[in-house]
C-alpha cells in the first residue's frame, strides 16, 4: 500500500478517509484536520491563553503536542486523582512529555484537597466515573478562571464524542443533547470548553502519538470497567468497519442537523446561581464539589 | 424456569420484560400490549374499517390473527409482487391463513399492472427495495381509499421500528425523524396509517404465531440482502443482549421526548399537490408511481 500523497509506501491506513499515508503525510493530514476543527468552530486564536487538560494519556499528549506545534500558546494542568493504581504512572508521563516538549505543567493533587479518589471510592455512594469526573470539570474550570486563561482545551477524540452521543441518543437525553459539541461557550462562570480534536479517530490520536514520538502512559482508571460508554465505542467501532466515515457523518450531521432540533424552545428552566460556598456556577445552592468536600471532611 | 403469573413451567424468557411465561399467558402479553399500543395512539376503534397489509409473514399474521380475535373489522390486503422466487409462496401463506381464519382477502399483482419486481428490477437503476416499497405504499393507500378502510393497518415490529430509527438517527434525517411512528395521520389524500405491533419485537411476534398455531411464511426477498437496516437490526439486538429493553426504551424515549425536536418549525418546506396523472398525493408532478409505470410501459 502506497501514501496516497507522495506515493512512498504507507505506514497508516484510514479506510474511513479512503486513503493511507506514509509518516509525514499522516501528520500533515493529522495537523490539517486539528486545524480544520479549529477554524471551523473558531475554537481559540494564537491571541488566546490555553489551559490543556493534560492526563498523561495518548489523547492529551497528543492535543498538547499539536498546539505546541501549531505554535499556540498554551500551557498544561494535570489533576493527580491520587489512585494509587493508575495515577502516579499518568503523572509522570504528563511530567515527562511537558518537560521535554517545554510546556509549562500545573499539578494540583486532589488528595491534598481531602479529595483521594480512592478514598472518595469507598465514602460515595455515587458511580465513581461521575464523582470523580465533576470533581475535574471543577477543578479545571475553577484554575482556568483564576489564572487568566481565555479557553480550556481537552483531548476529548471522535470515539469518545460518538459514544457519548449514541449515549444520549438512546436515552434521548433532550439537555445534554442540546448541548453536546466541540465547543462550549464561556457563560455565567464557565471557561470556553474546546475539543480541538474531536475529527480524529482514537486510532488516529494513538498513530499520531507514535509517529510523533510521543511517548505516552497507558493506565487504564481500576474504576472504570463498568462504563457503559465503552459498550457504544466498540458496537460505533463495529459499524464503522462495515460503514467506513460513519462515525464522523453521524457527528457532523448532529452538528449540523440534529442538535438545533434539541436547542431550548423559549425560557430555559434550569436556573444557574453561583455556589453559595465557592461561587462556582452550580443549579442547586451549594455546588456539588462543594458537598463533596464538606462530607468528606464530616466523614473523614 | 416458572411462568411469572401462573407459576406452570414456561416456554418463553422475556429477559426485556423481567419475566417469563406459559402458552396462555404468554398470549394475554401479547395481546395487552397490542392494545396498549391501539389505546395509547387512539389507532382505531371497534366501529373502523380496517385494511391489513397483508404480506404472508409472520408479522401480518400475527398482527391479523390479534386483531381478529380482539374483535376488530378488518379485511386483508395482499400484493404480489411477481418475484419468482418468493412471492407464489408468501401469497399461497397469505391466502390459507385468511381462510381458515375467516378474513376477507384482497389480492393485487403487480405484473397485471406491468410492475412484476422481478422485470422493474431488470429496467429501473434506483435500489429496487425503494422502488418495490414505494409501489406497495402507493398500492395500499389507493386501495384503501377508493374501498372505503378509515385505516391501514402493517405489521412492523419493534425491531422495525427501531432499525428504521437508527438508521435515520445515524444520518440526522431530520424529514424521516419528524414523521416516524407508530400512526401517521390521514392528511392530503393519504390514508391513516398505524403499527399496533410496534411494542412486540420480532422474537415476540414469532412466539406469538407459534404459540397461536399460525402457519406463516418464511420466504425471504431475494433482492433485499444489501439492505441497510439488518445491519442495525443486529446490533440493536446486540445492545438489546447487553442492555436489556433497550430498544423499546429508545422508542418509547423518542416518541416522548425526541421527535418533536424534529417538528417542522414553521411553514413547512414540502409542498404536496395531486400527481398530474392519478391524482395520487406526490411532492412532484407526476407521482413515483406513475412516472414508474410510464418507464415499464415505454420500454416494456
Amino acid at each position: 500500500m502506497k501514501c496516497k500523497r507522495c506515493q512512498i509506501p504507507a505506514v497508516v491506513a484510514l479506510p474511513s478517509h479512503h486513503t493511507a499515508f506514509c509518516k509525514d503525510c499522516f501528520l500533515v493530514f493529522a495537523r490539517r484536520l486539528v486545524e480544520r476543527a479549529i477554524k471551523e468552530h473558531a475554537m481559540f486564536t494564537f491571541d488566546d491563553r490555553i489551559l490543556v487538560a493534560i492526563s498523561g494519556g495518548k489523547d492529551s499528549l497528543a492535543l498538547s503536542w499539536q498546539l505546541k506545534d501549531l505554535g499556540y500558546n498554551i500551557e498544561g494542568l494535570h489533576i493527580d486523582l491520587g489512585i494509587p493504581e493508575s495515577s502516579p504512572i499518568a503523572r509522570a508521563y504528563a511530567e515527562r512529555f511537558c518537560t521535554v516538549s517545554e510546556i509549562p505543567l500545573h499539578v494540583i493533587e486532589t488528595a491534598k484537597l481531602g479529595l483521594a479518589m480512592c478514598d472518595v471510592k469507598r465514602r460515595v455512594k455515587r458511580p465513581i466515573c461521575s464523582v470523580c469526573g465533576q470533581t475535574k470539570r471543577y477543578l479545571f474550570n475553577k484554575f482556568a478562571q483564576e489564572n487568566g486563561f481565555t479557553v480550556l482545551a481537552t483531548g476529548h477524540n471522535l470515539d469518545d464524542e460518538t459514544s457519548r452521543l449514541f449515549a444520549n441518543v438512546m436515552r434521548w437525553d433532550v439537555e445534554f443533547l442540546s448541548d453536546q459539541g466541540p465547543v462550549m461557550h464561556a457563560e455565567k462562570g464557565f471557561a470556553k470548553k474546546v475539543k480541538p480534536l474531536f475529527r480524529l479517530t482514537e486510532f488516529e490520536t494513538a498513530n499520531l502519538c507514535f509517529l510523533a514520538g510521543i511517548d505516552y502512559g497507558y493506565a487504564p482508571c481500576p474504576y472504570s470497567s463498568k462504563a457503559s460508554f465503552p459498550i457504544y465505542k466498540n458496537l460505533l467501532a463495529d459499524l464503522e468497519d462495515i460503514q467506513p466515515g460513519r462515525k464522523i457523518r453521524f457527528y457532523d450531521g448532529f452538528l449540523k442537523d440534529g442538535r438545533q432540533g434539541f436547542a431550548p424552545r423559549g425560557e430555559t428552566s434550569v436556573d444557574i446561581q453561583p455556589c453559595t460556598t465557592c461561587g462556582y456556577p452550580t443549579s442547586a445552592g451549594e455546588c456539588g464539589y462543594c458537598r463533596l468536600t464538606a462530607l468528606m471532611n464530616d466523614e473523614g
